[in-house]
């Protein structure tokens, strides 16, 4: 559904917002034909209801305290509506910013009434071979974890499938752990995206050790780039963590900081994927060169081997072309037949000369 | 307006401050045309005045409580109004030093009555491919914002109109509000210059895979010098914003930190980017050199294929330029077709041995 | 056992458990055949039995307080049969999960009743030069330390041997004692595999120096990745035995606590040595390319030499191959031999001229 | 006045002190001629008096509570005459040996009743391209600073030139501000030695660019020595300012640290000019090697072009001097000349083909 | 005394401790043949005496009060005998393990009521250019320091004989400042190693410059080992001594801990010179391949030119070779010299184009 970008674009930031202030939130991403819906999941323990209603109904909508809300709104293009919900929750304008620049830094902060949270989920768009980012926003409150996307999401539909299960052990627990459960079923996608990663890089080098070709060069710089891609993304997911770990905040219980404990080591392992992919690409790249070298080799030894064969030869024909008057040889009767014996022997010293050379 | 600095200058400081004592303050940049001018910008929550005064008015001046007053110094080439300028609002003599060398680190520094901070504007001058850099000094003090700047900036110039104009938000807001935008503006051009860089870098990459010249060596050098350049006056950046959110200073309130916790995500993903464009440098360091050497290699191959071909029929050639008296070819009616028939023979041959070798 | 798996595979993690959530733990090994056994070791001062009872009559089974218990279990692909061990002891899912995935980054983690760990077991297979690894968990609660493995493993028969022979000081002291233990031999262990690798760097060495192949940028390649692997599986054991040191833990007492320091300092000298290895398959990646270029060079050098000899002496023969009417030298009667000598001259010279150049 | 030493001595230490006890101090330097001189300068708000005194004299000589004393040693190869002079202020053996050990690395020390402080000034000797190193060694006491220098220093040149001066601002304060001034001076001869650095990194880039040499090889080793000698001396002084700055001691007074925070903005560029300059020596080697590289494909080019322009014509020469019997165009009668057109047209053909290719 | 040993085991670990408890401890070095002598020093303010005791009169030997001991124990091959010594003063049985093991890293460890130490002397083997290592085990207690050491070392020597020299000033202070000296003087043999390196990488500098060989790549291969080795050994040194300065202990004194400052310099210059050593290694390296690459590059222009000179020169006289029946110039009677005035005007033509490319 998404063009592939540009190679260098996919380090990059977006450059439509420069100039603007942050107080005039704008939309930066692609899905600008997405209508903004507004899908809310009512549960406690025993049931859980979902519905989308209008902006409209939202606006006048007032919860209750005996239930968990999950608002998730999908479609994110248009600002004012975003400015709408987030103004119902109290939300800081520069938060509302952040929901709209989908080029935002995965990050978390912490108010005095709810935790702001970005990150990107990554997708692996086999056609193009390219990864493709989808920005999710969430804001944890007390009883309300309010999301936001672009387009609708993988670890959304996941969750919301395990809401709607009758005895999901997902109902039981609080709003904290929806968020837990969006961060690890994203965190598990990048595994998906590495595994695929690697897949290429293995490819690329069974490919190089068959054959090398030019456009493995290409292969190299690209994968180089995904791994930019990718660490751009999950290395701040990290510091999320961390600070989520370290938080001392009511809207995240201790139960549900042991599960982070958990999604921590799956960070950590993660970045640890990707830095050996860094190193394995660098890898890769002596590899080519090496190779690359190794066939220039080849060719300088055919040439080499061929000259040293005919240039002797090619001398001793030439010396018998010579016009002198007192030529014994040309005499003879079987000088000719002698030339070629001659030079047969020259051939035979030179090929075993080059055998124990090792050249052959 | 900038003649196009030598490539080292650039990472470099200036020159003609060495062996002068720090107390005495003197001008290091290059406008020294433009004379000091003062503007003075009063505001309140419902009105705006802007006016120009001069040094001796601005001397005599009583500013009062109930306003908020932006006071900005533009040409500060001449160090003795600095001083006066300076000495009104007691600001320390190392800080007027600071104010007039533009190759001052950008920095921050908390005094008991003011904070004074400076940091570079960075402009992509199109024509010469060069990064000019204007510094900016500011003075933070209760009710007042003072600035100084060598020519007349963006950043002022996007504030000024936002405060000239009725009902703006900036008017209710404090001086550090004002602050806040400065740091805004000038990091939202720090993207400028980074995209403008990435699609350079982006250009050589296409244009070296195109065809490879000898040129790109010096593309590469240059855009790695620019990449320097841009770290030395973002990186501090950094630096400055985290010593404002941990700074305990009246002159901040904690409803502007907000803002800045927001200027630190943009200074980092900045920096990010900045990191990653040095990556993509080496990278194309990498790709320059291969395809160089594919060049290179391309070259031999024509040489190998050409000698292979024709050093064996030269050598047939001449063997039959002997002249033995007693060589049977030489006699056969056909004799001389049928060498021009084994010459076809041999360059079919070896044409058939390169295609299996792949080197054609 | 174990077959030769990709090398990319060996620094990576395992797929198969993309997707799931956390909350259901799955065996991600290989060693799908091994049944479940509890193996339960009861000691004190003076005694120690050991027997294997049924997954029931562990359920049913009640352990005293005078004694001390080591509960083994063996082959961990019955998730079902983990589940119920776990439950006994008050385990939390997220441990269950973490003994299942074998690709789970060592960690230790330390709850109220009990202190998690999982480290890796790294051998040698000799026969495919493949390192295989066993994931190890432990829980040490009070007096009990329960033990969970793959398929069975070197450290757990070390210990069990030691606990069988009377009067063997591990009777006497607590199970912390044989955490510890199990710690210890596992990092022997690592200087065996480096051990190891250290050889066959020093005999890629060697060989390289006898005569550089193509092979050995492949050998090269793969010691860079047992070296990958190596230091994923120990650098993380540093941070176990710094945060057993720094736990304040009744499980731990300080008496154990000095033989951690002890293997602290092993497991430092371990780090070390590996990156000493990275270091040096640094400098073997250099001296293959050094060695290659050399070869290199002397067949360039052979080509000249020949080249250089024989270009002068074709010409030569050419000159008297011309058919002018008037050409003296050809009517002179020891032309012919006089051009023999000349080009026995040149050679001569060229000799003397290469040998001066140490081109020989 | 000092010879070129040998390039690896320049960051190494000198040999002579090695087996000898710290305890007896003995002179390492290379001004073993220059005689001990005793300079006081006796100074207050309001005057200002120097005077050199003998060894004798100043062992009787008593400072009065009412002025400040600058002490200045000139030469100190005399292990003896510092002895007397340390002793008579109390200044432990360790830093008497620090003094005259002139390979000491840049320190500050704070014993109870001093400071004790000991850097380098650099100095550019132009004729030789050598970057001269000269100790200075600094006490810091109650009313006194006590200077050491081998033999004679810019610094303290300028220093004594304001002292003398009347209403000089340096009389007014203590002698802490004296230290302040050794320092800065000597931080702004840094970017003397540094801006002299860069201009022959840059004249070295321009002459590759215009003509790369062997030569830049060595000029670029030899400037990467420089870097790493500046290097070696000036980051050690971050951390002496950094101390100096975090020192709780009544010696410095607040307002004089003031002024160490500029001196540490100083020192901080200096040592990031310097880590440009790293970067851009390795951009140097690149641009070499790249440029040799450039040369040798263009020689390479010239020898494929001219072999191929001739190799296929030389064949046909050979052609007709073959001596068949029956060879129908060596009777035509315009055969000759008809060879000669046919060679014309292949060069044609072959210089279209390479100027396709883009090779001339 | 020692063979040289491989290269790579030098940054290595000795494996026959490998499946070892850590409770049995083993001798792990060469010098097994080594009888173990107790020496015992017994010394205060005014005296000093050496007498070597057996194992058992050290066993009923009773140190008093009022003097300084220092035990040194020479030969460290029997376990059973450092065992005996080590119980005499409660040393852990981690500590003995430590002694006996000589590939234990440097280290130090606070102990109830003793100090262990255990850090390594580098000598320089001249005849096989290799650094020999001996451990030195230190054990510091009240009035008492125990010294363990393979062999017979310098560090000793030289503090027993100045402990022997009457008014030594060793004899007024603590056992602390004999553990000091040990630890300076060791230190300052590092120095005398760094010095022998570092002439050693000057002089393959001078050699590489002078006539580059294949050999160089060794040596320099060789020089990185070293430096590796070495850096192995000293830098815990100064873990240790950051450890000391830190350390609130009843054993070292303050007085002594000045000293320890004193030597902290030494070792912080000790490492930079060895990472100094290490840059310089590396561009020693890219030396070596720049000045291959150079030999390689004369190479080819020789190839180049005499070719160029001959290859038309040959074309030349293929033509007047040919057999046409028409060829006029053949008739003609100063043909002949005509062709030699042509070759002649071609040699001069290239041998200026040449000169003009500069590749004469």
């Amino acid at each position: 559904m998404n063009p592939k970008p540009k190679l260098l674009k996919r380090v990059n930031f977006h450059p439509s917002k420069k100039g603007l202030s942050s107080e005039t939130p704008i939309y930066t991403g692609i899905h600008s034909d997405v209508a903004t819906t507004i899908e809310v999941l009512t549960y406690d323990e025993h049931s859980c209801s979902i519905k989308t209603i209008s902006l409209d109904e939202f606006k006048e909508w007032k919860p209750l305290d005996t239930y968990q809300y999950w608002v998730n709104v999908t479609g994110i293009n248009n600002a004012e509506n975003i400015k709408t919900i987030c103004e119902k929750y109290n939300i800081h304008i520069l938060y509302q910013e952040d929901i709209l620049n989908i080029y935002q830094r995965p990050k978390i902060d912490e108010e005095f009434d709810y935790i702001f949270c970005a990150f990107k989920e990554l997708r692996w768009l086999d056609a193009s071979y390219t990864i493709e980012e989808e920005q999710y926003s969430l804001v944890l409150m007390k009883n309300t974890v309010l999301t936001f996307q672009e387009a609708g999401g993988d670890a959304f539909d996941q969750v919301r499938e395990k809401l709607k299960t009758n005895n999901s052990y997902y109902r039981g627990k609080g709003v904290d752990y929806l968020f837990y459960r969006f961060l690890d079923i994203t965190i598990d996608n990048y595994f998906d995206i590495l595994e695929k990663l690697g897949q290429r890089l293995e490819s690329i080098e069974d490919d190089i050790t068959l054959r090398v070709r030019n456009e493995h060069q290409t292969d190299i710089q690209d994968s180089k780039k995904d791994i930019m891609q990718i660490r751009k993304n999950i290395v701040p997911v990290r510091e999320i963590i961390n600070k989520l770990l370290t938080m001392e905040n009511p809207f995240i219980t201790d139960k549900t900081k042991k599960y982070f404990k958990d999604v921590h080591d799956h960070i950590l392992q993660a970045i640890e994927t990707t830095d050996n992919y860094r190193e394995i690409n660098v890898s890769l790249k002596d590899l080519y060169i090496s190779a690359q070298s190794h066939e220039m080799n080849k060719v300088i030894k055919v040439l080499t081997i061929i000259s040293t064969f005919f240039i002797p030869l090619t001398f001793l024909v030439g010396v018998y072309g010579m016009n002198f008057k007192y030529m014994p040889e040309l005499e003879m009767p079987y000088g000719y037949y002698a030339v070629w014996v001659v030079m047969f022997l020259i051939v035979i010293f030179l090929s075993i000369w080059f055998k124990r050379k090792g050249w052959f």
